[in-house]
């Protein structure tokens, strides 16, 4: 599908990432039922792949995809202003659009001086809150790593390449999800926006 | 890894379908994010299978898992009281349990006249308020299967049998989700809790 897609230009609408409407901000859908469905995506590919590094690759192109078009929902919504400054991009990541999709505001940390570099750290991962233990035979993987591809596709989208990475795992106790955050620096033009 | 489940007993939580604390409410989960997390499972069961039967089976079975989940939560959260007839129970689902997890209230529509069957209407279902057409290849995809499986696995964990079959896909224009359940009859015991 995805190939298609890259056919026939980047603006064709992937049939299951759709554009999103106003009108969906108007339901309420429960933390829990999002949180279960979520678990059964990974066990899914969990089923599917037995390499935890193809899970988490396809966890991240998943979340890609995802960013790709919750970027345009998330300007539309937040009426945020273009950012000057990689400071002022991070602030609104961390400020704005986790707690608008998640309902949580990381802190940002081990920021590089130059600021192109920084940790979310996330006390509590509505994703991860659940969990006791990664699956057995699973002990790479990275559970919320959908987190990182939304991240990657929405700034990608906004032409700003960014490396992000899931440092570690959150999940019950005293461990808290920590994603890393690199930019890259500006893209000149779209690129394709779907990926396999 | 349900195998391993049904050898070590019903009581052995699912490591993907953890036990909900109350605290997952605290956090406000938004529901485009939730629309393109379950397009991108949709999708990547688009890919693991060719046969739309299939699809619409693991659909089923996932949302079954995530049933018997949610059951808890519901019964701890909603403070229904055991319902006393199929009357009853369907109104619970309608107009307690779809609210409170989806944010709609689906009609209840020809119901039989035992009122062991009825159709529930989705005048709006936010699983597809955004979905233009179904993915090339895939006309006979039951697109919200999710919710009969979650249905089927909810009533079965409080001894209710149930069919729940989705009749019609919703979408933009005038098609509505329409979904049939049949009461079967209660259980005198409880079930193995997770399905392959």
């Amino acid at each position: 599908m995805s190939r298609q897609i890259r056919k026939s230009g980047i603006h064709t609408i992937d049939w299951h990432l759709p554009a999103l409407s106003s009108s969906g901000s108007a339901h309420h859908i429960s933390t829990e039922l999002f949180v279960l469905t979520y678990g059964a995506l990974v066990s899914d590919l969990c089923k599917e792949y037995s390499n935890d590094e193809e899970i988490n690759h396809r966890l991240e192109t998943m979340g890609y995809n995802i960013g790709v078009r919750l970027i345009e929902d998330f300007l539309a919504r937040s009426c945020v202003e273009k950012c000057q400054s990689y400071q002022e991009t991070t602030d609104v990541i961390a400020k704005v659009a986790f707690k608008m999709y998640l309902g949580v505001t990381p802190s940002v940390t081990s920021s590089s001086p130059a600021g192109d570099e920084f940790s979310l750290l996330l006390d509590s991962n509505p994703l991860e809150d659940f969990i006791e233990e990664l699956p057995e035979g699973h002990s790479s993987l990275l559970y919320s790593n959908l987190l990182c591809g939304i991240l990657r596709g929405a700034l990608q989208t906004v032409r700003l390449a960014a490396h992000v990475e899931l440092i570690q795992n959150g999940g019950k106790g005293e461990k808290k999800t920590e994603i890393r955050l690199s930019f890259l620096g500006r893209l000149e033009e779209n690129l394709p926006k779907s990926e396999d």
